[in-house]
């Protein structure tokens, strides 16, 4: 059973919750805390063995900590997740493999694409394929996609190389709960053709961004970043081939930890808790 | 003032612990705890602010906790290190330069060197410097350094590159405060001449390993450890030369965190709370 | 059109070889070579614009070389390979991918496994799947493979987490045309369980090593190899886990080299040319 | 010796330079070209043994080659380079410290900084410091420093944490022979304070640039660039204190390529051929 807890800080924190636990005899498996001095604020992620009042445990929590604590008992981790596709295959295909596997951390619903490119991969794991076309806003594809989803439980969307921005009100649907992969070390290369603006700025190093998405463009809360090199010799070409294989890595890492309970939101950034 | 607790893991110990600071009004800067599940043993690393009766504080963390709890309350976290070396100065220029500009974590005490390439940057940082040449069995030259060392204040000895192998009785006078930077990614190449052994065989990295000397030649705890690529275009002597960067980098992390009461010993591993 | 030339080196090779080119009005696209001085050897991959007349050009480079020279003239790089596998999917899933989607450099003519566990997802991908049970010798399982093999194409043999040791008759068969994955950072840790021999060790990284296979068990030429960190808190299964990401990705890589014809073998080692 | 070659592509340019490095008995130790097809550029770094007849090469090589061809020879490649620092020890004195021990690649002329506090290290060393105070702009720093700089043989001026913005008549004097290192792994967080934009903007990797300057402030020529993981728990104080460490190596790393005739610039890009 995952415990996650975020509030204002205060001296002894730690010792009312873990006195708390001892006390109603939960065993602790593992316990992460963060504090962030300059704002205040106290992060903790717990693991403790599922027990017999853990119904109970959240309010308990609550009527420990601070005004105003967040505090999420979740005795069944396993996360319900949408994907949202166009054309290419590398991170969808890999979602799919350890959906497949059970080692996502989370059941795929369905995925949704812009295009059919990725029907059949989809369609190989039994998993629902929507296609959506974007190229005729009377359409409104943005409505259908909220209309296949309502069709599903959900807790995040996963943008994996959705090539479309999506509407603040589309958006609104889901604070903190999409997940994007962007083909750049953000906040270098925003917006559109980052390999091209890469190659033309002559970087030694392209990398790629898994960040939360909100109403600005390549703003969200960052979850996780990776690079790898790239000399005088990757052409924009080889940039995105390239750039393929850490997209990949950057979203898996981020999904893990997202659906894992590790990261927490604020002031535009993430705490990851490992 | 920085706290270590190393025990017997408990039900409640963190409650205990952070129950125990929080009455005597230490305020918590941070805390980072580890338990290993498997061996049932519970690791701490706390910073509090100083306050009147600290003096007491250990033997009272020593009551509340388990039978045998190794706790170290330490008011004045500066180390006094005394570095070994041969020729070879890349390491030993980092760790003077560091010294230097008070950003170690420890002081440099002296300089000890089997020959006396060394002693001329030794002293351009006003460091002494003893030559020990161990040419001679007869000069005792161990016995030599046991007189020199005795003469200074010191917590930790460094082997920047000391190309000699230590008996067990000198090893026996300073248990888990050697720290040694060998050239290779352990345990692969131990012994002599890694790089050679590993141009050899063909590797594609190339590691250093920083750890603290035991009486099992290169097979004491490791601190830290790093890579960098190695394509065949590399002969034996541009890894030697590559390596020296990696080897420095290396030991300047392990030194970080050993110096900041960071590094834990058990079952001939370490356990680095950062 | 891809050209590999591997031989004695001697003043002046690169000049007539591209004075050779030129002379045939073919034009380079890129040129790599390497020499080994220590052994006096030459290495060069070429790629060049497919042109009338290629079917003469290796026995014209031969001419023109020293005694001995290895000459391929490839006008058709596409490779034939066939996966052998045990239980574990996450290589295999990453190579059936490419594969699909026509990225992985080679063909994927059929997957052998020594258990079922792997048929289906092999099957979803369209490729034909034989099970070779190893339990019982009197089946000789090796000869059924080496049946299945001889039904079809092949350049190479990709272990994708085989867990059999082959035998040198069978290992004979296929020289310099075998690719392991081997779950460590070779030499370290070779032979069964490599992640638990690292976890007792209590190393900081965990590596992966894709290599040729001979005869001697994980000693052949390294291909690739890459490491992660791996704190105090990875258990020995956390490390096959966090293990899994690092054998897909170096696995990827070297096949990527393989199949592309940039790797060159002597003295059990290898030069890549990227 | 060392030739670096610059010029319009052709066909058989490598067959034309070999040959005639044959015809004139010139051994060839390595050999490194590339070419960029899209701009139709041809890079090359040979490294010869020095023999008669060497002074005439240059002169050779131009009339084989396409017009505007740029071509040097260069029998003695020990570089002279002066350092302009402000306050920041680390890289400073790693320069410091190579140099002394004649691995640098180039020899340090004299240090000049804006303040006094890295005269005393500078000395040390033996090396000359000058102060030029930018307090004041009617003392005319800038002409202050060409003054002295003109006092030595300069093939380049290392900004080794030097925190003032240069004119552009001051840079003009300097062309492609200013290495800046930038702390921040730029485009990402050019300009000011670099290390709080990425603190604010929550980061998960931070980096270092070396690069040439030109009149565009941290937009010349990248020569190289490294990351470092920047978790949650690093302060903007943190970040500072870690990056001063990547700082270090990738300006030692630039310098390295730099010096060593490693380093071809074309279109604000550059071509490193290692």
């Amino acid at each position: 059973m995952v415990i996650v807890i975020q509030c204002t800080d205060q001296v002894g924190l730690v010792a009312k919750i873990s006195g708390l636990l001892a006390e109603k005899k939960f065993n602790i498996v593992s316990m992460h805390e963060y504090v962030d001095n300059g704002e205040n604020l106290f992060f903790m992620r717990l693991e403790v063995v599922n027990e017999p009042g853990s119904e109970l445990l959240g309010q308990q929590l609550r009527d420990l900590l601070p005004a105003g604590a967040l505090v999420k008992v979740n005795p069944n981790p396993e996360k319900k997740a949408i994907v949202l596709v166009t054309k290419e295959y590398h991170c969808l295909a890999d979602i799919l493999v350890r959906n497949h596997f059970k080692t996502l951390g989370a059941s795929v619903q369905c995925v949704i694409g812009n295009y059919t490119h990725l029907e059949d991969i989809t369609k190989r794991f039994d998993i629902p394929f929507y296609h959506v076309p974007f190229g005729d806003p009377a359409t409104n594809p943005e409505k259908q996609m909220l209309d296949i989803i309502s069709g599903y439980e959900h807790d995040y969307l996963v943008l994996a190389k959705f090539m479309r921005v999506l509407s603040p009100d589309f958006v609104g649907h889901f604070p903190n709960q999409i997940v994007n992969i962007h083909h750049s070390f953000l906040p270098a290369f925003a917006g559109a053709n980052p390999y091209r603006q890469a190659y033309e700025r002559g970087v030694k190093l392209i990398g790629a961004t898994a960040h939360f998405v909100t109403n600005d463009l390549d703003e969200g809360p960052i979850i996780a970043q990776q690079i790898i090199s790239a000399d005088h010799s990757l052409t924009a070409a080889g940039m995105v081939k390239a750039g393929k294989e850490i997209e990949t890595a950057v979203l898996a890492k981020a999904l893990r930890v997202v659906f894992d309970d590790r990261v927490f939101i604020y002031k535009n950034k993430t705490v990851v808790l490992e």
